[in-house]
């Protein structure tokens, strides 16, 4: 899928487009249809425990009511009831377990205690602010603090690094006010939404599927009382949630009679609410603009200049790295879904009878979690693969969608993405575009579930061709023929004036149904007609068949010469969600220890050095001029040596510097303890080497630009236990 | 001056906060008041040669009409006439030159010439392109293409490491969507604005102040029949044309009855426009929001998670990289005034009682031209100075401003801008916010003019203050004294209930006005009270003076034990305009050479490696396949150094080759004229050395990284002449 779409939502309907801008049903909610069969046995062994303790419940009431009971047989009545009432506790309890357990093991609740340490920590820290604190925010919008900044920098680094630089891509850099016209083109201004409701009260605007998805689930982790097959309708909603219609979405509200969360008020109708930022360029107010909700479209619109700029060559890809904007309706959960976010961009365009990609071997065998779509429609779960495998079966759809998948996965392994919680997920059926040839979704698993940060879709000619025809301007690649060839074309010649005859107003939608048809189409037509002088055919876009009589088309194979192939390149494209990736990051890299004295929790954020906001701190381990000085040198030699860097000369103790920093992950820390030489110590392992001044820099630059491994210099410099920095 | 402001424009008026926003004079035109000597005499002796031809002329008419006239004597008349014509016009075409040349000597042709081969190259090579150009694109929008993208990232990667990694900035990433609450305390919401007039019948925008400068300067320039006098009304409205109310402008465009520039329509009254894009937060519609005119607030009111960040310490800098908007009226000079650009912010905080900074001894020896308000005033020109003696001398205010103008001239010395052609101009007291302390801008000198790139400010603790008014959370700093002091505190209490019956609804202004009183004349107050019973004191809100009695406000000194000092700090704020520093670059780093056949004009760059878009190219001299196979194993040397490329295996000749990558302005060529050693050619010199094959990245990332100097390579590695390639 597209990451448009990652940070999209909710759009509806049987129009194509609109399946653009839909996919996020992962977050949060597994989306298989199917009811794991033991949540269902317990639904119905709770529902027989239930109906017994009623039945002996009568039972017993009866037999006090008849005068003749004896008490022998009143008491053994009301001990089997008792007995049941516990049998009934038991299913209730292990139903309960069934339904907030998670698919690991962890519970709700356990997650959300986890997530509240991260959060915490980053807030305290200054990973993350909410925008605008001292005026009480904005839902949705935040910003990176120090640390979170670095950490962002680092990845984007990364990004050029891997994969602008590793493959010649041409970088663009457009603006994010956007005229209308363009994203016109692009489906955005017309499809682009989300369902909302209103308090028809208060006026407070809510995502209509999110009040939905909450009465479901809801009821479906809180009433223990559900039938099985009133429990298998709620999942089913939540399944086919993205593809309900307004008007499906509106009767669900009313039959379930779910009213606004705060107030209790009954809600309106659900209507479409289109989720760009609007504005208006230039101070005559009759030019609409938006911010953009995804850089693709800055790709696309120059397509042919880049062309151009590549020697009119393909394949070749361009990226681009910049701000989004989406006008949620009403953010949730934290920083996964915010209103401006960065999004990094790939457009590889590649001729479409051609999607080999000569690098692949590079990748191939490669073995990761992957999540086809046969294994989900079979309520299976994700599996290892062979990524060469997965090609050669035709799981994935061709080489050059397999080798970013691969080098997708390459790029979060090394940002430290856990690779026990990343798996790829292919698009189903239902959630793909139809013009899209194969989609997989990087998806990362965190506290709020399995969530999607890179889409990687491969779009056939789709965006191209939209701005073709929006601006007249022919986004195609030309493939010169070393001698001209003598082709057969298809040439299908409509009559317009007697289509317009039988079908007036419809006329242009026949006519372009019939130029749209394939060869065999055509062919099959042709035959008919000859043969029976009319044929029904079905116009989509009029949604019924018509009667086609010969006098209204001429179908015929002609024979031409041609000396180049001109096509529309098929897009395939990475699309990454910059702050989802460092969020899931965040959590994969965070843990806690016991403190030495093992009377506090410390945070630790285990980031590899790639990512570390900051790699080293340089730490005097006394309050003395001379150590000072050293730390002043030391300082300078690693500004010199380009590597951010903290001096702490607090007179705190050492064990409190040391915790300080792995709380913001910084893997190396420099005690000056003498001034000839220090010792370095490292955050996960603590443990220590010493080294002589003047190498220090050197030594901390090899091990943070990645040139050697801890292991390596600890090899290099053996451990002298006497001569290190107690912890304490 | 700020930034912001650099990208603004005329806002008007004496209100202090509008000041802020208008700094843009010296774009385009010089705005200094004084008219050049020379130009005055020219114009002086054109209207006296005139006059002179006229009066002849008048004489041969009467000598003619009078029937006596000797025929000898008219010929004599109109001899002298002739002569005279040839004077005055001599005299046209001196004023002539002297009114289209330009300081330097170059004349608006020149420098006009001069810009187009530059853009042409630019857009050519896909530096830059008109934003969403298939629709006809976006006046002030533009996007980077690749080489522009690589420069721009290379710029702010430089700015990274010499600022924020340096001085170990606190670099923040904040939203471009704000709330207007947070717009309205810095005073964007009311005072960022420009005049702008409407043609009265095709309602098209004109700013009004450009069609008033660009009559003023035209008329200068084309019309030689000007007086002095006219001439030096024009030049005054030049100069002042900035702080010009509506109705001042207004009056001035009747007068000289400018019509709209397209049609000559009749053109409405200026009004103020503001240049924010609007837009709005969330569904309702009742959160109204724009997209940030500056990136400086998002650190403002962020002051007290950053002071807190910093151990509660005093001084340190935040930092913020970032897009920024300006909804312009209609944008003119192409990449100079847009509509969107980016930002790179500093916020240093610093005690106002100690400006001092620890490290002026770095930059204190530095020398380069400077401007300061006296030598403007004076209508002299820019001087090279020493830093440490333009502090010592009080030129420059303190040193934190100081130092950063010392920063701010090394980074843009090393990424290319030309030293004789940067100047640091102090902003003029008229140009100044009142707040300021003092102001001081990076000026390059381009084919527009002087162009402001970069803004140093030390603005106070103005901003800080706006935002804790208006949010009720006090920005400040601490600073606890080692023993508790005693002090004299100045306390003022107006007595609400007499002014409330003195002054009625003008009670608070009164009130804030006495609240607001200096200790001086708080105490003169009190003995004038104490002496005559009464005082004339000025309400600057009011507008005029009140008669304040004693019973109306108690005046007092009383000592108090204070155990710290609690202080809003001052920010002094350098401020780059990245988009306008790199489009000065490229025009200094732009020149023609002659091809070697000498019938071609090549276009180069001369950009430092740290800028280049691409540090290298890799050609195999000839098509086969032993080089090709050389130049891919370079390729993937250079790709694990780190080092971006381009390979270019068309079969062009090397002549070709070398000059594609010199037009964007690639510093070394590898060229594999062999399988064990190729030669490597710098740009500007065109030298060549010949290199092992695998020494190459290393030698190339040491010249790029700036390790070494071509100098040092080429003592290194000597040129063969035999032995290298020819360019031809």
């Amino acid at each position: 899928m597209r990451l448009a779409c990652v940070f999209s939502s909710a759009a509806k309907s049987q129009n194509p487009i609109k399946t653009l801008f839909r996919r996020h049903r992962s977050l949060a909610v597994s989306a298989l249809p199917i009811m794991a069969d033991s949540e269902e046995s317990l639904r119905r062994a709770l529902s027989e425990k239930q109906a017994a303790v009623d039945a002996q419940a009568e039972a017993v009431r009866a037999l006090k009511a008849r005068p003749a009971s004896a008490p022998s047989e009143i008491d053994a009545a009301v001990e089997a009831l008792k007995a049941l009432k516990v049998e009934a506790a038991a299913a209730a309890r292990r139903l309960q377990a069934a339904v907030s357990r998670n698919g690991d093991g962890s519970t709700a609740g356990s997650r959300e205690a986890f997530r509240q340490a991260v959060v915490n920590t980053l807030e305290r820290r200054l990973f993350y602010i909410p925008s605008f604190k001292i005026y009480r925010g904005v839902a949705g919008l935040y910003d990176y603090g120090p640390p979170g900044c670095a950490v962002k920098s680092n990845v984007l680094a990364f990004w050029r690094q891997h994969f602008v630089l590793e493959e010649n891509m041409l970088e663009v850099d457009c603006p994010c006010v956007t005229p209308e016209i363009v994203l016109k083109a692009s489906g955005h201004v017309d499809k682009f939404t989300d369902l909302m409701v209103k308090d028809e009260k208060t006026g407070t605007c809510y995502r209509a599927d999110h009040l939905l998805k909450d009465y479901c689930k809801e009821k479906l982790e809180k009433d223990l009382t559900l039938s099985a097959e009133k429990a298998a309708e709620l999942k089913h909603i939540l399944a086919v949630l993205d593809d309900l219609s307004a008007d499906e979405v509106g009767a669900k509200i009313k039959e379930y009679g779910i009213a606004a969360p705060d107030t209790k008020n009954p809600l309106s109708d659900p209507y479409p609410f289109n989720l760009m930022f609007q504005t208006s360029i230039g101070p005559s107010g009759l030019s609409p603009g938006y911010m953009r909700p995804e850089t693709a479209q800055g790709i696309f619109v120059n397509f042919k200049d880049l062309y151009y700029y590549n020697g009119n060559k393909l394949p070749f890809a361009a990226a681009q790295i910049g701000q989004a904007f989406r006008n949620e309706i009403s953010p949730r959960q934290g920083l996964l879904r915010v209103r401006e976010f960065t999004l990094a961009e790939i457009e590889h365009f590649v001729d479409p009878e051609d999607k080999t990609h000569p690098k692949f071997v590079d990748v191939s065998n490669l073995e990761f979690l992957m999540f086809p779509r046969k294994e989900q429609m079979a309520g299976e779960s994700a599996k290892p693969m062979i990524l060469g495998e997965a090609i050669s079966k035709g799981t994935v759809n061709n080489e050059t969608l397999g080798y970013f998948i691969g080098r997708v996965y390459l790029f979060l392994a090394c940002l430290g993405i856990d690779k026990d919680r990343l798996r790829f997920r292919q698009h189903l059926p239902n959630e793909m575009a139809h013009y899209a040839a194969d989609c997989w979704d990087a998806e990362i698993e965190c506290s709020y579930g399995w969530i999607e940060c890179v889409g990687i879709a491969d779009r056939s000619a789709y965006d191209l061709r939209a701005h073709s025809e929006k601006s007249g301007v022919a986004l195609v690649a030309h493939e010169k023929f070393s001698e001209s060839r003598e082709v057969e074309k298809l040439v299908i010649v409509p009559s317009k004036k007697e289509l317009g005859l039988a079908f007036k107003g419809n006329q242009k939608m026949v006519v372009e149904a019939l130029e749209a048809m394939s060869e065999k189409e055509a062919l099959k037509m042709r035959a008919s007609l000859e043969s029976k002088g009319e044929v029904d055919f079905h116009v989509c876009t009029l949604g019924k068949a018509v009667v086609i009589t010969k006098n209204m088309v001429s179908i015929s194979i002609e024979k031409k010469k041609e000396h180049q192939r001109v096509f529309t390149p098929s897009v395939i494209e990475p699309s990454f969600g910059i702050g989802r990736i460092i969020y899931c990051l965040f959590e994969h890299s965070f843990y806690t220890r016991l403190s030495k004295s093992e009377d506090e929790q410390l945070n630790v954020f285990r980031f590899p050095p790639l990512v570390a906001p900051i790699k080293c701190t340089v730490f005097p381990l006394i309050k003395t001029q001379k150590f000072d000085d050293v730390a002043k040198i030391i300082a300078r030699s690693l500004t010199a040596a380009g590597i951010s860097h903290i001096i702490d000369i607090t007179g705190t103790s050492i064990g409190k510097r040391y915790a300080r920093t792995d709380e913001i992950g910084v893997p190396f820390a420099i005690t000056v303890d003498s001034t000839n030489s220090v010792t370095i110590r490292e955050r996960d392992s603590k443990e220590q080497i010493r080294v002589s001044i003047d190498e220090v820099a050197k030594v901390v630059k090899e091990v943070t630009d990645g040139q050697s491994t801890w292991a390596d210099i600890m090899w290099r410099y053996p451990a002298h236990a006497a001569s290190l920095v107690d912890e304490e």
